[in-house]
């Protein structure tokens, strides 16, 4: 089983590499140049279009749309809402990360609009997917008060409300489409150190499924498996966060799908 | 002296470490990131929300707040003017940073606005407080024209007029309450040659005073401190200004106590 | 004719570090931060000013303006509109970076606006120049579709109509002013790899025509040219785009006047 997800995994990220897919990020200033670099470094293209004069039409042109609501404003928040409906009208994935969305009232109204739209994806940290699914966070700010493990539940409960794929990342990554569902290790304990690192996850996501758009289980998987292989050499020569982000970045340049057949550690639940 | 205030410094650190503060930032968009980073590396718990439509709710859950007018524009003066109402009312601690106030009039104008508002700390380079103290300044851009010095008699007249606590930095910093006065030594010649390393700095006085909100002439002094050994120790190892970032961050997060205390430069005036 | 080309490069390079020219940056999200790194290492004082209420007034102060389309919205265009409009008044040199212009309407519509303002010189890949100059471009999204050389006629073509000075980057610059004419070779592969390598560069095309803005053909080639021999030196040090951004922003401000004349690859045509 492991054996057949890490061949499935791999031969995704070959595709990606190979395909260079176009992705349409509407991130928040914390992360888009990070992002920005993730996506370039791991294969793909990323460009980044928010205004709602355009943000439709744009959408519809890339391969998939990737929507986080860090730093919102209403007239990025009708920039996401005109993409998204492009994607869906257009058939193109795309994937929500509702940073800290139980923060505030207006975060809550505009993820629970987004969540309207139907996303391919939602990806979290462990207290924002149990808030979304309706449970009792521990989370403040944007970090996770929260492991992983206690969100595996509210991602399935989420992943069948929603029909979507569900990721809850975090030292052992958990994705979940309602019926299958995998655990992912690897990466480093200095990640949660380094700020954007789940909006640049996201991102990657968006890159894996432009390129298996009817597989975004698959997909995602690989995504998240990517980010935690090169998370794992990161770490073996970091002296901390920055030079982390530096060796992940240069690392993600630099795989070959051996070193990531071999690397990956995904487990089926 | 020099003892009494190295080791309320330490013991400060320790306690914003321990603490992992949550610093509600207001900054502009060439920091966002790197003050973020920085913050994390130093242990405090960075979010970065703007809107005037969350901006005031988010201020009175966090422990503290900074607004830095880098990259101004109405609708964000909108969301600092509530933020700071609503730290102001919540007794929130917040830190001013008002770059290149002088620069255009619109400018001025929102930094008289949010005077009125009662800032806790104002960090500035020397060139930004003797302008904000009424003086001329030979400012122009973002960068400061004057030294450190120069800039000691406005702060002290700021400090007295504002009933707060105003820190001028630079090759040697400058810390006053009106009535007490400090400079810390410290930091590498390089970073003047770094963009945000100031404004990544009033988030960190942000994370002191969040723990020590009724002492917030120590607490600046103590984030100044963090700043200017974490900088003395990068600068031995830097080649430049990249590889300065890269060992400044990563010594943020790998400092520790006695490593502080023993390299503290502040001096009593 | 080469020799020639390198001393005025280098003589420019001399004059732009000692005078720290102040150049006003109207760029995108993804790159403010690393353009600011950029120019501070290379020697400028950079200043990200957009919002309309202040963006003309600050034009008129700073020795140039670089606008760069990147991350649009209607508030920033109604800036850069106002800071063009000002720049031209006060017989300033500016800088267009038209960024995936032919990507959307608006995108179109909003650089046409902006080519009505005279730039002073135009930078951008080759898929940007060719769609510019009226042709059908490969680009998809912020990335080249198309080699430099297939760009040069359309460059001479739009430096005629434009008088402007035209500059095509890629893995051999092209510089044109419509009559003359220059190949510049260096950089390395990893530069696509990264993002806002593009615009960090306009941002220095504004550093040198701020300090020789009778010689915009000649300052532009010395801005591609230091840019080029940086990109070489970090290339040979690094192991990947995020290592190579590190010893590139060192390498641009420990570079002196020696090394660019000696390592400077300018070609006539």
């Amino acid at each position: 089983m492991t054996t057949d997800l890490s061949s499935t995994a791999t031969a995704l990220f070959e595709k990606m590499r190979a395909t260079n897919p176009l992705v349409h990020c509407i991130t928040n200033y914390v992360a888009m140049n990070y992002a920005a670099n993730v996506l370039l470094a791991a294969g793909a293209s990323p460009a980044m279009v928010h205004t709602p004069e355009e943000s439709g039409e744009f959408a519809a042109i890339a391969g998939a749309l990737t929507v986080n609501i860090g730093t919102l404003s209403p007239h990025w928040v009708e920039g996401m809402i005109a993409a998204a409906q492009s994607a869906n009208a257009a058939g193109k994935p795309w994937v929500l990360d509702p940073v800290a969305h139980f923060a505030t009232r207006y975060r809550r109204d505009v993820v629970a609009e987004l969540l309207k739209l139907n996303p391919t994806v939602i990806r979290g940290n462990a207290s924002e997917i149990i808030a979304l699914a309706g449970g009792q966070s521990a989370g403040q700010g944007v970090d996770s008060g929260d492991p992983v493990e206690q969100a595996e539940g509210a991602a399935r409960a989420l992943a069948t409300a929603q029909k979507a794929v569900v990721a809850v990342t975090g030292e052992i990554d958990f994705v979940t489409d309602g019926t299958r569902a995998v655990r992912i290790a690897g990466g480093s304990p200095l990640m949660p150190k380094i700020t954007a690192m789940g909006c640049a996850l996201t991102g990657l996501v968006g890159a894996y499924v432009a390129i298996a758009k009817d597989q975004a289980f698959e997909a995602t998987i690989a995504a998240l498996t990517n980010f935690a292989v090169a998370g794992s050499f990161a770490s073996q020569s970091a002296n901390g966060p920055a030079s982390f982000m530096t060796a992940f970045v240069d690392g993600l340049h630099s795989l070959d799908a051996t070193t990531f057949n071999d690397t990956a550690r995904i487990e089926a639940l």
